[in-house]
């Protein structure tokens, strides 16, 4: 038989409660068999959650009280400080303590970053770690890291995610040789910060499959696969796309709703922009990584619903099977002897 | 009678040629009986193309030989050094020599900023120009600066671009006190770099209506009406929404036109998603302002055709009538007496 897989959960911390976490458990449980899943919460309330699950895969979860949640809104510090019975905290201690290969919460990313660093640090090599996640593009998709970990990043740090990126994206997606690009602005008067300039150097003389400069518009044309930038900007370019997404949606759904023959239009358009709307839903792409840690770390979107949440636990467990962190060091290691060679 | 406005207009270095400029410069002139023409390219082409003009408008439009055009891909310094003979150029000089109160172009905007830059100088109290622009939101629309002009800035230039935005807001939209945020990140651990922290302070402690940080997806709620950026942040913002703007409306299509059924739906609900795209549209956005400097130019889309050329002409016209840089250069005196104040 093949060896279980555990991994722990954290099911109080996003914005719908515990109930979307528990019902995705339930369903992985019986989609894989050779899962184990820790799940960390208040233990009434999760108990009646579980209560309908058959017995095979009720052997196969574990539930561990946890008395305290992380906010919504918590600063990180005080998460790290004063949280440390919480479910999200519990749950990466499981990691720390080798009794899970993998986390996943829905928690406030601030905090569950500050805690994952805290407990587990850095992997040897890695400055600083990153939240890396996909999004809806030409021909599949694009990863982009850092999503917000990180605000001021040097040269360094910026061709660490690059190493980080190209790992997670062969791993997760099959892609042989990722192509890494740097997010850069277009007008050659300023082309893009010192970081940036130093760190497309590195690029260049390295074995990364490394295609040059993109601009914001390249996130969606599929021109790379990895797209690297400091966690500041790729925070606000995702959550421009987020905001521009709702704002169509928005817009789509005022404008049909017009007149009875708008209305009606869009009756007949129904079935085309429910499957448009479901090519661009998060849920698809539920699950950013926090790569560069001694461990898995899996963040689910704060309003995951259970679909998302499955997708974030199947993430998880493909990042355990192919060992990404240790596939980190490994490529990282390549690079720096081959860029120190003489 | 009124006084005649003159604005000088760059008709060669777009993309799509002279045509659309001069189209538009026919249509204003036609619009406006108070705007004068001085139009910059190629005699012999822009003479064909005004061959249709009645006589009254013809005689508000003046021809200047330029023998030379900036390039798109132009390197701004080589613009500067080289094409001192470009419509480009001669147009802005125009301005400088006051023969005209406003510039128009769809040039290369690194181009355009630095010959800008060097003909006009900025205004006094301005440490840097910068690139506004409006792109759709809630409620109307949201300025944006600075747009990708200076890629690092300092909390100092942050607050000069707050000044320059209120005064245009308030001049374009006729908006009274323009409520004013600075784009930023959500996580609490790293909440922006230095620079934005103490611009934060800065504006608490200003006459400006700030409102505080909003993130990218605020962009489009229509939480302020001037959003404040670096260069760098700005520009990655404005194209991700570009982006992403093209790959939703080219998965639109590509699922309407997918069969007979899609096709028919596509049919019915065709006047809805044109009124969409119409609300989406750059076109209505057009003219993004080259802010701070001693003059007035107007950037109008590389791509622009004869109604986006017309929005631009109308914005500089506007600018001219309000007498923007004055203003920013008022709004600024204000400013710096009321923090330096004891």
């Amino acid at each position: 038989m093949r060896d279980l897989l555990t991994i722990s959960v954290d099911a109080m911390s996003g914005d719908r409660g515990a109930s979307p976490a528990v019902d995705a458990v339930c369903a992985m449980l019986t989609e894989a068999p050779g899962l184990r899943v820790l799940l960390f919460g208040d233990e009434g309330q999760l108990n009646s959650l579980l209560s309908d699950l058959p017995a095979d895969a009720a052997a196969r979860v574990e539930l561990r009280h946890a008395p305290d949640v992380v906010a919504m809104d918590e600063a990180p510090r005080d998460a790290v400080r004063r949280k440390k019975s919480s479910s999200m905290r519990l749950a990466i201690d499981a990691v720390k303590a080798g009794e899970a290969q993998a986390c996943v919460s829905a928690g406030n990313t601030g905090a569950l970053m500050a805690i994952a660093r805290f407990a587990l640090k850095t992997l040897p090599g890695i400055s600083r770690p990153a939240i890396i996640s996909a999004v809806p593009a030409r021909g599949g998709r694009t990863c982009m890291l850092d999503l917000g970990a990180n605000a001021d990043c040097n040269a360094r740090q910026l061709f660490e995610f690059a190493v980080m990126g190209t790992v997670v994206v062969s791993d997760i997606y099959a892609i042989e040789r990722p192509r890494v690009a740097l997010l850069n602005i277009g007008e050659e008067q300023i082309k893009g910060t010192d970081a940036i300039r130093e760190a497309a150097a590195q690029l260049e003389s390295s074995s990364l499959n490394y295609v040059g400069f993109v601009e914001g518009n390249d996130i969606f044309s599929g021109a790379a696969d990895v797209i690297v930038s400091d966690g500041f900007t790729g925070n606000v370019a995702l959550k421009t796309m987020e905001g521009l997404a709702r704002f169509v949606a928005l817009q789509t759904r005022r404008r049909f709703r017009k007149n009875w023959a708008s209305r009606l239009a869009g009756l007949a358009a129904l079935p085309v922009l429910r499957s448009l709307q479901a090519s661009l839903d998060p849920r698809r792409y539920n699950g950013a990584s926090l790569v560069g840690l001694n461990g898995i770390v899996i963040k689910s979107h704060g309003s995951a619903d259970s679909v998302a949440w499955q997708t974030a636990i199947r993430s998880a467990m493909l990042e355990v099977d192919k060992g990404v962190p240790v596939q980190i060091s490994r490529l990282l290691e390549t690079q720096l002897t081959e860029t120190q060679a003489p």
